[in-house]
């Protein structure tokens, strides 16, 4: 039975902060407490977020905190894995990032497509790698109690990111791929898709995961020109009624990765998603 | 019955030189001249193209080239049109450049969504506005025996230039307007589109076009930084292979809009083209 779309003001309890909205280089402690001072008892961390703490610690911090983990981000390589040592290596990260998952005890890695391989002009190719990757870590995961949540990219990273593009490929890879293979859904990369209204509720009972960060116009960088909820284009609030008609009540993660908003201090950024995030999500 | 795939080098009879490759500001006599004299027979002129010599003395020079145009870009402004007035300058425009068409010569004209209006975040609007205007401009476009042809664009450009993203989309939209409405279909725009196996067949009894444009690695601008072919990563061949295994047959048209092709003399851009052309395609 479906749900009713439920377009209200989020409370901070549905949030879960991406730290790749903070970026790369900042002290793990410095963004916990900012976090945590902020309201926000959730987050999503990168493999950057806790490599320099090492990943028990930053566990242990976060649990001083109060925190969990929803997610982790990532598993990279799969797709553009085109010869033996670099499948090797690609498969070596993604069991390294299940097990780091399951050290900070989150539910989920998200998992890209990666890009065609430098050698192969072809997606397929690119496409069928990953979903042979994903296959080959499933038990894994399975073994660490973390799921796999595939992510469609935005099709402008197609070539070097992200080989899966829309969420009804994704649903038909993770069907080939497994029973419990999820999926992440990232408003960024999907807005503009017209299949939404049949892929949303088709692939709803895979749903891992929902991000939000809004489509700025005009955009100048195809990787870090994500903008803040609000100042864009994004109808987020009909977005996320159609994920929650179709049965989604996990967290709404906030992902702004953006060259511009890493340039501020930690406290301005997460204050400014907390106030977004009630007042556009 | 469909027509086997023909992955062989193709020749100058079946290009189409879109004179977006060569941008706007250059004298028609040049640019045809120039056409002429690298065996080019068949052009997509812009309206900037015929603007400064006046379409009638374009038509003229065309002839004298001993050239034909096979399409003419194009009817941009339908989706954005959200006020009376905003509506009026867009049919007032499709009219216009249909009429252009039909003293070039052209079969049709390409028909791009137009953005999300500025005071509206709703592409679902924009689509049905140009679902309207593509309704309202085909009694037109049959009384000067044009065709109008809708070409989905890139989801990068889905907020501000083509609210048709996808070519299943397109074709949707083309059956609600009606019997007579074409598609263009853009390799750079649909690439990377996993559900081309299944839309391009689709779509065949309506496709009027097929343009190449390569996707560079990395892409610097969201408009204006198509590659020559062979530069980046598009299978053009394979693309190909698919609309001809369909039943397509017509010209591939080359529209590289790069700022930095822009740059270059005349003869050179031509003379690239023409090269990669047949190399590549």
């Amino acid at each position: 039975m479906a749900i009713a779309p439920d377009p209200t003001a989020l409370g901070l309890d549905r949030l879960s902060m991406n730290l790749g909205t903070l970026g790369p280089g900042r002290p793990a402690d410095e963004v916990l407490d900012a976090c945590a001072r902020a309201g926000i008892r959730t987050i999503t961390p990168w493999r950057y977020s806790y490599e320099a703490a090492g990943v028990s610690a930053f566990a242990r911090s976060m649990r001083r905190h109060g925190m969990v983990a929803s997610s982790v981000c990532r598993i990279a390589r799969l797709g553009g894995a085109d010869t033996p040592p670099a499948w090797r290596n690609a498969i070596e990260e993604g069991r390294a990032v299940l097990d780091e998952a399951a050290e900070l005890g989150a539910s989920s890695v998200t998992v890209i497509g990666g890009g065609m391989a430098d050698g192969s002009r072809s997606l397929d190719d690119a496409r069928a790698r990953l979903r042979d990757g994903v296959q080959q870590l499933a038990g894994h995961a399975r073994s660490v109690g973390v799921a796999l949540a595939l992510e469609p990219l935005h099709p402008m990273v197609a070539a070097d990111r992200g080989c899966i593009s829309t969420l009804a490929q994704a649903l038909e890879l993770a069907e080939q791929a497994g029973d419990d293979i999820g999926i992440m859904f990232d408003c960024y990369n999907s807005w503009w898709d017209p299949a939404l209204p049949r892929s949303i509720p088709a692939a709803a009972s895979r749903l891992l995961g929902f991000q939000v960060a809004d489509w700025l116009v005009p955009t100048q960088d195809l990787v870090l020109d994500r903008g803040l909820m609000g100042d864009g284009v994004i109808d987020f609030r009909h977005l996320r009624g159609m994920a929650e008609a179709a049965g989604y009540a996990g967290c709404i993660e906030v992902e702004i990765l953006s060259s511009r908003f890493w340039q501020q201090e930690t406290e301005s950024i997460v204050a400014q998603v907390v106030e977004r995030f009630t007042g556009c999500c």
